[in-house]
């Protein structure tokens, strides 16, 4: 199997994804195929006096970025090491692809040389919550209107990922709702409770709240993607807010700055919990190819992590695994 | 105009809905009529050692409590402080009745006695977020399903309580949305756009993202009641997860307990900007008189403040600029 790893991909590339590279050689016994433009990289090497040691480059002249519009972007940029990537997945399936690149335009590529697994009938991006208790949360985004039925979908690739791959035995379901009460919602969160609640093949644990979410209850929580989006958008927002707050409050004067000092590592630490990157990233599940998305802001130690949990997905077979199920 | 106070409801009830009571006398001018258990009202202002000058007290032997069914606790309990309350709005067109007890039951009494403002199709929760531009979140969960067009009362009935009573000029509207471009969304929040856009009444500002709600960048923002309620819970699940982790670092040890102490009061004060009590609470919008839910945790401070609110809304007739608008 092959690693493709997008060199130019989120707001540290190309630095942080080749130190992750080189952490992945060291560390998961594992080759790695950098994408992206030959000369850069190959600077970076230079003045990072990294070991090329196993690592491979295919270049890429163009690099898709954060701004542009996703499907247009893939259509357009056929050099860029975002499709180039999705490409030599189309080609080998057993390879994976990792990228801290813009979301949207990965899924887009994804799709479009991947296309979905059969009988899925919508792939949906996932977040790994950096919850005490790891908590696979889709669809983020992908599918801004669905049916119910997408939701059954979404929670049996969940189920076969987190046992497959975050070692998860029977995984439970939750639907994200405004109440844990069984005929809570609006009709569309009733009638994907129901639908969830028939499925033989899930451990569906009923309606769960946001408080929930964040807390790691379920070890799969299920939402269409215009609900996750706002959802994870909201968590994320009021963090950061709040980050920023604490922060201040720690530089206002003398005092608070002393104060600042000692508490700082401790904080920080404790507040890595919350950091999505400690997972290395999720999957994009329906797609017909091991495609993992890493956090834009991703560092080395998330990239390595990355690499860990696609080296996983492919031994453990998970494509095949979710066609079984879901064809 | 009679100030109706539910003396029985909320987290902190009696004791700092009846000082808060107090506070609201000598600092607004105004009556305040206590509803509750007359016993133990009285013998908590002997208790606290508290004038009762200009409140009067009007006994209710039950509470409806937290925990129970709303339409239900309201049929059954005639004699609870919230349905003596509603009941006295509707005798009394010019009064306002405040509670910080279950949103649920205060909705359900004040449909059930007092009803809706002719030509509004659904009335809504609402909250004022503690940004720092006060900004009204509404639909928060009275309504699971909407049709696009409430939002479209929400946003007119929104106007007109940020314009009336929080002094704001031109308010602008904001449609919480995945995305701030025209075409975002699922289709409800695209036709919600769309009917928004056409508004002439409404400064209607586009879509707006979950951080921009938390930012306060718009005075109105407006969503269904599903996704208003999952958004809020997330922000409040999302502070409460990590104040609870910031405390624990302050008290890990010796060394953070010192600096935990020097930073304590100031983290307070700033985090009291992100509190929502702060507003003291919101007016159910729609409803055909002045109800007024304060938060289930308020102190004194927040009944006075809730207090301020509903006499500003009562002396500039929101009822009945509503009802021009709106019928």
């Amino acid at each position: 199997m092959t690693v493709y790893l997008d060199a130019m991909g989120g707001d540290n590339a190309p630095e942080e994804i080749i130190k992750g590279a080189v952490l992945a050689v060291n560390e998961l016994n594992t080759n790695i195929t950098l994408i992206g433009k030959e000369d850069i990289i190959k600077n970076c090497f230079a003045s990072l006096a990294l070991s090329d040691k196993n690592i491979s480059i295919i270049n890429a002249e163009q690099t898709i970025e954060m701004c542009e519009e996703p499907v247009k972007a893939v259509r357009s940029k056929k050099d860029s090491s975002m499709v180039i990537g999705a490409s030599l997945l189309k080609e080998d399936k057993n390879s994976v692809f990792i990228s801290a690149g813009s979301t949207g335009a990965l899924l887009a590529a994804a799709l479009l040389y991947t296309g979905r697994i059969k009988g899925v009938q919508r792939p949906a991006l996932c977040t790994m919550m950096p919850s005490q208790n790891p908590c696979l949360f889709l669809d983020n985004g992908a599918n801004a209107d669905c049916k119910s039925e997408y939701l059954v979908q979404f929670a049996k690739m969940g189920t076969i990922y987190m046992q497959s791959v975050m070692a998860v035995k029977n995984p439970s379901v939750g639907l994200l709702n405004i109440g844990t009460e069984k005929l809570k919602g609006n009709a569309f969160a009733k009638e994907a409770h129901e639908l969830l609640s028939k499925e033989e093949s899930i451990n569906f644990a009923g309606n769960i709240e946001p408080k929930d979410l964040i807390e790691g209850k379920c070890d799969v929580v299920v939402a269409d993607g215009f609900t996750g989006n706002l959802v994870l958008k909201s968590i994320e927002a009021t963090l950061s807010y709040m980050l920023t707050m604490v922060k201040g409050v720690m530089k206002d004067g003398f005092k608070n700055s002393i104060a600042g000092a000692l508490l700082k590592k401790d904080l920080k630490e404790k507040l890595k919990t919350m950091d999505p990157s400690s997972y290395g990233g999720a999957p994009f599940l329906g797609i017909n190819g091991g495609v993992f998305k890493t956090h834009g802001n991703s560092n080395a130690n998330a990239v390595k992590n990355a690499v860990r949990l696609a080296l996983s997905f492919q031994k453990e077979n998970v494509l095949s695994k979710m066609t079984k199920v879901l064809w």
